[in-house]
């Protein structure tokens, strides 16, 4: 019997309607909740991210602002802006948008954000928080793929997760997500694949997340039967999107399975969103 | 051929040697470090720890003060003290002492220790660091684990990976330390054994690393041969002190283990001393 289909839409629409809410609730007590996105020089593919992210916003009540500086600003001058942005009051969120001018350190810059405003939690703070149990503002795709293999009524208890991929923004806070619910979980990447190890690791998954970026890299007979499967990778292939799992041969193994596109991606802009209202309740706290 | 026995004194002595000196170079620069010890109410288990910590601190040439406060003290009056000591350009490093009297959320006034001066690495923006494979300010006993299995020259690089035990301070970042080295990495604990996997886990685990509390908890013959076994678990049992790993016999089994009583243990107080050398340094970049 071929995979449940686990689509991402419907988990992020009830998402936004939620938060959509609560925007109206902030408001009437005088919050407005404001993101600001900052862009350093042009981008053709950054223009298709925040012309998305102003809709979605804008979509919600949320307020949204793409300040564009030149390819020539410097190091020092983006952090300076952005710690005006951080004690600007008006400022809910802010995203440093990727990629950035190469004489940038992204990372230097990206731990200046103040971690009451750091919608994407690429802080410090927010990812220690994520480690210890507490998340608040967590990295968005990681929490995405998260609440899907919550949304299937799973207990995660003692169950298997595997995550295939490390990265500091996906892999690894998933992990510690599925971890601080008691998953057993394992940590797969480029190490595991040179040791020929991937395989026997997939095979045991309950819980498989992919976030890896090759597509195809996961092949469908490695998946246990049953499983539940969520495929963060977004990869064009002969101009057609497909993800890290060999998808027509894993949804006759899986029980399970999100699909590329429409899966674990859909959820992103949501779980951000989210972000921005829950950067708006914390600053308020704090006044 | 029974397990070569990793103890922890040699390495300890060396860190706390080049410790020794750093703490030398530092007060030539005129930057004396200085470590405060905070402690609410009474405890005579604490006081055999204080009086360890300022031994070995003073050896080291590093200013010792234990403040003892009432247990009376209320949260807030403490979270002031800290606060206190966080602004105190004399102040290297804070401990705050635990156990707290049951009124006190150690939590809360952990968290406000300001990072640059968290020396245990109990605050979210240094575990975060941690977590982005960028460690300065670590938690003593995992950095100590992980720098025991370092000393044995083994390349993580694909091993196998096994920690038990997922507290916070201990179990959580030592698995984080070892996949930035791309061990692939699992983390086991109370779910993983109502699952019943703790045996299986075990046995694929070319690196063990237990820290639980719990005496005998992994039996010997579950062991990998040849296996790097680190029991960070300290336990009395009829007067005696043991680790968590059934020796006698994981001893048989084994290629490397620590010992308990004089293995993992050993580490903590050495590393915590060599952070109070980072603290000092990493304030002083800042001013």
């Amino acid at each position: 019997m071929p995979a449940q289909i686990l689509k991402g839409k419907p988990l992020a629409d009830k998402i936004k309607e939620q938060t959509r809410k609560e925007v109206e609730e902030l408001k009437q007590k005088g919050i407005e909740p404001f993101l600001v996105a900052v862009q350093v020089g042009e981008n053709a593919a950054s223009k298709f991210y925040t012309d998305n992210q102003r809709k979605n916003a804008e979509q919600l009540g949320i307020k949204y602002e793409l300040r564009e500086l030149p390819a020539e600003t410097t190091q020092e001058e983006l952090i300076k802006y952005i710690e005006d942005l951080n004690n600007d009051d008006k400022v809910s969120g802010i995203i440093l948008q990727m990629p950035l001018p190469p004489h940038i350190e992204a990372r230097e810059v990206q731990w200046k954000i103040a971690f009451e405003k750091d919608i994407e939690g690429v802080t410090p703070h927010n990812m220690g928080l994520v480690s210890f149990g507490k998340p608040r503002l967590a990295p968005c795709t990681a929490v995405g793929a998260y609440e899907l293999v919550k949304s299937t009524g799973i207990d995660l208890t003692g169950k298997e997760v595997v995550v295939v991929g490390h990265s500091d923004i996906v892999g690894k806070p998933a992990a510690l997500l599925h971890l601080n619910d008691l998953g057993t979980v394992t940590v797969c990447h480029i190490g595991t694949a040179k040791a020929g190890k991937t395989p026997e690791h997939v095979a045991r998954a309950d819980v498989l997340i992919v976030a890896v970026g090759v597509p195809g890299l996961i092949k469908g007979e490695w998946i246990k039967p049953g499983a539940i499967v969520i495929d963060i990778g977004i990869n064009e292939v002969d101009g057609k999107i497909v993800g890290d799992v060999e998808f027509d041969k894993a949804v006759e193994r899986a029980g399970i399975i999100t699909p590329v596109p429409g899966g674990a991606g859909t959820m992103t802009t949501a779980i951000l969103l989210r972000n921005v209202v829950e950067a708006a309740k914390w600053q308020a706290e704090k006044r």
